[in-house]
């Protein structure tokens, strides 16, 4: 059996194949899509998003796991911190400490977005792809730290959960990084912790302009993910936001957006590899360099002079 | 007078208006870097890097502030970090704090990398074209965080510092961000703190092997950037390694890369420009999407579709 044969026969080893593909932008990504896209479409694809510490993680686990308890078919991809730096754990460890490892209706994958530039974002909307075709009901795109990386998976879901916790200012925080705009659903995590009612408060302030301008209620919710206490109510709130959607046609307003969206990102890839394939292939552009660094030329003037060239 | 003929007069106020134009990559960049190019190429370029919390901006301005008491005049770029979440300070707070405020040899400049993708890396460089221009003699960039961005601004540098304090196990973190490759000279700041002494071995241990291969010292200095102490010294391993890249091209091979590089950048934002300006104008990208999301197509076949439709 093909490997595509497989795939489309359940095996979960060819499931991680194929995101191995199209995480690695391989030749085969766009066959791989080509044969899987009739398949895709039908998966409710959540994204949550938020700093590192509310708790996405356990959130995550505790949604999946009561979808699986009625069983719902699951995916999770999980996005892993740009940086070392910033403050989310690793890759290998998120994995590890997960609680859903063993559950037959749960996949979960990581990752890792460090280096992976534009690439990321176009990676992560095939994954889901594969998914989808896969026949997963839920896929849900987990991010840690919210870059422009982030921002941009989280918004290939139907439905974006922004996690917060009382601690470190987390308000401010969400809408200086702008995650107060791509939200449908808050969540205060940790909401035994001092400070939590304050929060909530400050996001329903917050929400108050959005409130005005669109039909839907951008709920704010307190859970506790370590107990579960609130996660029987996100769940509720996402389908909502999920019938919503349904509604007056916006589910397909927002798919046709993301994929406009993931064609633009499509198109700089292809661009960008072609640059850089001229770049470490064509001996003019050592001339060109050199050219510059003798000042016979500015940057800008070798960049229009490389472009009239291409074009003719 | 003309901006740039004020420029060239020495005013501060043309030199903020010059770097705002390039920051914000107006049309009037590519005359502004025309204009200016033939002067540039004098001033040293110093990088400084590593992540939240190490002391970099301290280090600098004791540094830039031994540089000026020379009569050295300074540029110093200090690139905020992408995400508000990665743990720096922000513009603001960054430029109030500095001791250098007032010092009339020292120009600073906060440049914020939230959002700007590839166009900050450009940007960054052509910021130093203009100190350069201006007449620094020396040009200072300093970036918190560390993502690809601050690893490419880093590298527009003559001179790399990486520095890390003993907090935090830096080193193992220094490593997975790939700044054990990229630095010519380590800093382990904060070295009053515990553990100061296990770092700086920690560092020349990995340091060992790129020491073999090439016949630069990658010294690793222990300072204490709030009393000043070891801060000549870095002042001195600084100087030494722009002696080592005099010597036998090295500066002039390290330029022509930065200038191959630059010229790169420049043709892939030149390109995403295109993409995105056709992104928003052209009303076949919607049809195209219409027809992506009816599963009429792929959505990479739709991105082969316009790339033919362009290269026509």
């Amino acid at each position: 059996m093909s490997l595509l044969e497989k795939f489309f026969a359940g095996d979960v080893q060819a499931l991680s194949s194929l995101i191995t593909e199209v995480e690695s932008r391989s030749d085969g990504c766009q066959a791989i899509v080509a044969a899987i896209y009739p398949r895709t479409g039908r998966a409710c694809k959540l994204g949550i998003t938020g700093p590192p510490g509310a708790g996405k993680s356990s959130l995550v686990d505790r949604f999946a796991g009561e979808l699986a308890a009625e069983s719902r078919r699951v995916g999770i991809i999980a996005v892993d911190p740009t940086s070392p730096f910033s403050g989310g754990a690793f890759l290998g460890d998120r994995v590890r400490m997960r609680s859903l490892a063993g559950n037959e209706n749960v996949y979960i994958r990581s990752m890792a977005s460090r280096g992976a530039q534009g690439g990321l974002s176009v990676a992560t909307f095939d994954a889901c792809l594969v998914l989808d075709a896969f026949g997963k009901d839920w896929i849900i795109m987990e991010t840690v730290g919210v870059g422009q990386i982030e921002l941009d998976v989280a918004q290939h879901a139907d439905t974006v959960v922004v996690a917060l916790s009382p601690e470190s200012g987390d308000s401010i925080q969400a809408s200086k990084a702008g995650l107060m705009e791509i939200g449908d659903v808050f969540v205060v995590n940790k909401a035994d912790r001092e400070g939590a009612t304050n929060l909530v408060t400050q996001l329903n302030m917050t929400l108050e302009v959005r409130r005005k301008n669109e039909p839907w209620s951008y709920p704010v919710l307190a859970t506790v993910a370590t107990t579960g206490q609130g996660v029987a109510e996100l769940g509720q709130a996402v389908r909502r936001h999920r019938e919503f959607l349904g509604r007056h046609d916006r589910l397909a307003v927002r798919r046709k957006t993301q994929l406009k969206s993931q064609l633009r990102k499509i198109l700089e890839d292809r661009i960008r590899a072609t640059v850089s394939r001229r770049f470490h292939s064509d001996p003019d552009w050592d001339k060109l360099a050199d050219r510059v660094y003798l000042k016979q030329e500015t940057p800008y003037g070798a960049a229009d002079r490389i472009l009239a060239a291409w074009r003719s």
